[in-house]
């Protein structure tokens, strides 16, 4: 009994990996998202099964069920594939499938895939690294921030650049408490709307405006010197290659 | 005049994606840094020009040489790919290459990889975000630390989880900033060598001990609660399972 956990990278199917679409091509059965793209689910095998855990924002399944349905399948089936948005790993919940696939005796094995918490920020032109603007980068989620704080006490002081997933929802609330922390309220801001589609929309702006800023979820903010940066726009690009360097 | 900057993943050729094995098939020219797996450039067309830059500790090549030499390529082959190990935008410089080439009127396009910040990790069974034991993830880099501290200050005292690359020869002073900042001697520490290739391994460790651990680079290393995982041992899963509930 074996699953593989594989990661459906940022949205558009052929930033899957080589090892992803291989897997999809032969599984038997697939237990999707409901965020994972339409042209992703195309490349599973046609007599294959899809299934939708649906799992997000306001509906109904628990993390428990799909790990319940998980083992379920592995029982019936040899090859299953549970394909999660980006990398299983960041805030994929891969960790507690994995743990829970274990303790019913099916072994796991992982397929990494491109994280959007990445690669959305490369979608509209920003490096989330960038020599003399940001000496190393951060990723966290909004999602499930029922305590006190979004952000962890001590980033707002640093200048890494800051890419919050699931976030769109506290964005006030995060803008708040990284300026409380320290955080200029002039810092770059940058919210990518679906990264990697046909849809794609960035919203720039600073920190202090991040709140008022008009976008909808799913969507990657970026906070941080960088999230001025389009490096796609050629004046831009000229303007700030001298003040970047 | 166009250049493709490409994320060749983590080391096994396929971890690439798509899209970016496809452009390594149809490249004039492959323009590639010392780390990238032979198995990758191995896609390559055979009637390709592959160009070692072979940046790296201790050599000669120079980020402006490199430059220099990419502008120069573009403006005699119509499809040169700049292929990077991991994500261009995650300390691979790719922000700088892409302003220099803009700048000498050069178009641009990424196709983002997977970092084997993140991938690495994977690679020995760790989770770098985990409910219950880690709200995040911070990736820096020991490269290029050549002023006071490694590490940024206020990251000691968060629950974060810290990825750091090219941090290998730095461990040790590392490890003691990170106590100084206040993270625990006893936080759990894994070094991964290889990731993802046949000679991969892992030492794992305490935050105390990281310095005298027997790892050599390129190696990845991991501070925090979830280094102490392994979710590919059955054994240590289910001991674990409980705890990390």
């Amino acid at each position: 009994m074996s699953v593989l956990l594989v990661g459906a990278g940022p949205g558009s199917a052929d930033l899957l990996t080589l090892r992803a679409a291989r897997a999809l091509e032969s599984a038997q059965v697939v237990v999707h998202d409901r965020l994972v793209d339409p042209s992703v689910l195309a490349l599973v095998h046609r007599d294959a099964r899809l299934v939708n855990v649906g799992k997000g924002p306001g509906d109904g399944y628990t993390q428990e069920h799909i790990n319940l349905q998980l083992i379920d399948l592995a029982q019936r089936y040899e090859r299953v594939v549970r394909l999660k948005g980006g990398d299983p790993f960041v805030f994929g919940r891969g960790g507690e499938e994995w743990l829970a696939l274990r303790a019913a005796g099916v072994d796991v094995e992982v397929v990494p895939g491109v994280t959007s918490a990445l690669a959305g920020p490369s979608a509209a032109g920003i490096p989330v690294t960038h020599r003399g603007l940001s000496r190393g980068v951060v990723i966290l989620t909004g999602h499930g921030a029922d305590d006190d704080h979004v952000v962890v006490t001590g980033l707002g002081r640093s200048e890494l650049t800051l890419v919050i997933l699931m976030g769109v929802a506290q964005r006030a609330r995060l803008a708040r408490e990284l300026i409380a922390d320290g955080r200029p309220a002039s810092t770059p801001v940058a919210v990518i709307e679906r990264a990697w589609t046909s849809s794609q929309r960035t919203r720039r702006g600073v920190l202090r405006q991040l709140g008022e800023l008009d976008v909808h979820a799913p969507a990657i903010i970026v906070v941080g010197a960088v999230a001025a940066l389009d490096l796609s726009e050629t004046l831009a690009l000229a303007g700030s290659s001298a003040s970047v360097a």
